[in-house]
């Protein structure tokens, strides 16, 4: 009997588990308009209130992998390895990790996405370095990622057309939150990219998606899964997203504070994460036989020099100017600077993290719609973090900025976020909240 | 804030009750096409798996109705009432109530379909009456109602567009099964007839679209509830549809089982639940005070001729030809007749009743799509139902049909549904199996 779509929605809303030929055909008919959208906005909304097993989630990742081309590297000796981040404020590890990974030996071919709402963008920090073009064609990537073990660039439109089609829909139909939904998304395109090994970084805090942790860690698990379902070696961390990660917020700032990780200082939390997060890559990559040795190695790619001059080659690479990397000045600067001073006196209770993000986009460093753009030299450098002591009229964080059109909105986001009290200084949050290991299954395609 | 549609998914989707204003943003929205199918089917799979409460299916009942005209007959003296049946096998008390309640003086202004897959539909049986035309134009109507005091017509684009283009919608996106949406559909269609009080007939048993009588009486309850929401009288019988109601299924068969039955005859399941519900529907209508009252004027009308010749006017009036009501054997006749026999001999336990309304369609006398044409003159006569003894190779119903193109698949249809054996004969089932009262609260519209 030939299937039907409008059978395949009754199926999912009334909880049956769909075969693995159901959903290849769903996302095949839909990606080739084989059926209208409201179809697919019924069953979108069936999967959200009904959930789907592990098995669906991989079947319909892999059919969304099937949809478009798929990146193949084996040609290339050694692991490919990559990191997701499911974002917030002041994320900038990629550009950290990624020169420590390649510099340590093993392929990072990184496709990465543009800021959108409180949280920013690799892309768009990339492209606050003069130059940096992070449109490859299919060969220049290949070039970039053989010569200097690593590439980051944008997603095009011929990887996961599934998703592309999906997601658009979801963002008016109320479908967005399904973690099924989530997974399948990020997996598909983090699959195509042609990795051996995959380490997610699920936020969960005040800036992040998940604000609760058992829901960051419900989306991890289900990564994970999927991923060891269909072959790659998997970790997440569950890491805090209470307040901004590093102290500066802002795309030029960030590439400036990844600058000084690179170089052995920054801030212990982003230098500490980002080491972290290369460690399981090159466990994960089997470059090192455990994650202390995976530290070992990041922080010699750091005391070495090689992550930094690792990051200068790939900016090179891709027609950047490694000369702003090298001299810091040259890179895009905001004219003017304001202090944000505390109007009372106490420790830092909490910080509403999405609030700081939000306050950097209407500085002009982020985007409400995809289409806006963005100014990379603006943003928001902060002097005080939860946990510290803060006097009257003592400066809480420093705007950069070009424009003060909004400025005085901007500084009303601050005050709202940091909560100040006489109350004794909280316990500084653990960084890295939960680890959740997939099982090593390079090889052993699950389907 | 200007409301958005995907906001009032969202809402929905996450349990929330929606308000008035919302659910009419959504009605008047999708009807004047403001917002695309796709929104509308998420919001429609979010309701059906959230439910909707007492007060939403009200307002969106309402807001349904709003959507186009509704029927005014208040300058016509007496009350308005009406029946309608969630639809069954040989189900034909519309022919019989209606000539019943018009001969005892109330008014019965009624809005019919016709049948689909297993079920008959009151518009098709009519047209089984030479020339009965079922749709009057607006004026006609009218005249047909107050110069017999019923009137039998079909639906029109004008009155609950919205049920029309959302009823397409659910029919393709799986969101038909939704006791909400089902029960804001049937009402806001008969609220629109300018009815003053409603007598639901709502059908259970394996002939029945809810076999389970538990999921009967819940649509029941919300049916009651929203029409004495919307300041109607209300009750709802809750009846046996585990066999076919009568003797006859075909339309021209089910005429002449009506004719019979307002000539004083018949079988006395259709009798006496055609009796219950007029008897109802004169107690609601404030013709008599009590149902036993009601019941007593239902018989006098036959046994006086009142019903009978009622339903002769009525077929005049809609030019029909009435000298077939007075001498059947003008209706329809099918030229071919052939009985199924018995393979074994026993007590008949069970009927699957939806198995003979399908050999009744396979025979010619139903639709498998709405576009199909029937042919009035076919159909069966049982002569057997549940309980009865039967010997082998005795007669259970004979075959009345034109074409033989189907006969041996019609055939087995009946051969698989009746189940015969030696077991003692079941006891006869309660025709109405619970009575669901609505509290009488003419004029009192609650919002």
């Amino acid at each position: 009997m030939r299937m039907r779509i409008v059978d395949l929605i009754r199926r999912k809303r009334d909880e049956n588990e769909l075969t693995p030929e159901e959903i290849q055909f769903i996302v095949r008919g839909y990606t080739q308009a084989e059926f209208p959208d409201y179809q697919m906005s019924a069953w979108l909304m069936a999967v959200l209130l009904r959930g789907m097993s592990g098995k669906e989630i991989a079947t319909l990742t892999e059919a969304m992998l099937n949809s478009g081309v798929t990146l193949d590297w084996s040609d290339l000796p050694g692991r490919k390895v990559d990191k997701h981040s499911t974002g917030g404020v002041g994320d900038k590890t990629s550009l950290i990790l990624a020169p420590i990974v390649a510099a340590g030996g093993l392929l990072v071919p990184m496709i990465s996405g543009r800021g959108l709402g409180h949280t920013g963008g690799t892309l768009d920090k990339l492209e606050a370095i003069p130059g940096f073009n992070v449109n490859l064609a299919p060969d220049k990537m290949r070039e970039v990622l053989s010569k200097c073990g690593m590439v980051l660039v944008g997603q095009t439109e011929k990887i996961v057309p599934a998703d592309k089609k999906m997601y658009a829909l979801r963002d008016v139909t109320g479908t967005v939150e399904s973690p099924a939904l989530i997974c399948a998304s990020i997996m598909s395109k983090k699959i195509a990219e042609g990795i051996d090994a995959l380490v997610l970084d699920v936020k969960t805090g005040s800036g992040a998606f998940m604000k609760k942790e058992e829901d960051a860690v419900h989306l991890a698990e289900l990564m994970v899964e999927t991923g060891v379902r269909m072959g790659k070696r998997m970790v997440a961390l569950i890491t805090d997203m209470d307040q901004p990660l590093g102290l500066y917020v802002g795309n030029a700032l960030e590439v400036l504070e990844c600058l000084e990780v690179l170089k052995g200082g920054g801030p212990a939390d982003l230098r500490d994460l980002s080491i972290e997060l290369a460690a399981w890559m090159f466990y994960l990559g089997e470059k090192t036989t455990s994650v202390e040795q995976g530290r070992n190695l990041a922080q010699r790619t750091i005391a070495d020099d090689s992550a930094f001059e690792k990051f200068c080659e790939l900016a090179s690479l891709q027609g950047g100017d490694a000369d702003a990397l090298r001299n810091p000045k040259k890179l895009p600067r905001a004219r003017n600077h304001r202090e944000v001073r505390s109007r009372s006196a106490g420790n830092i209770q909490e910080i509403d993290c999405e609030q700081i993000g939000i306050a950097s986009l209407v500085l002009g460093g982020g985007r409400e719609k995809k289409e806006d753009s963005i100014d990379p030299a603006v943003g928001i450098v902060l002097h005080k973090k939860i946990g510290d002591a803060v006097a009257h009229n003592e400066p809480i964080c420093t705007f950069h900025f070009n424009s003060d059109a909004r400025l005085s909105e901007a500084e009303s986001l601050i005050y709202s976020s940091y909560k100040i009290d006489a109350g004794k200084a909280p316990a500084r949050g653990k960084l890295i909240r939960r680890v959740i290991e997939g099982e090593a299954k390079v090889g052993a395609r699950v389907r």
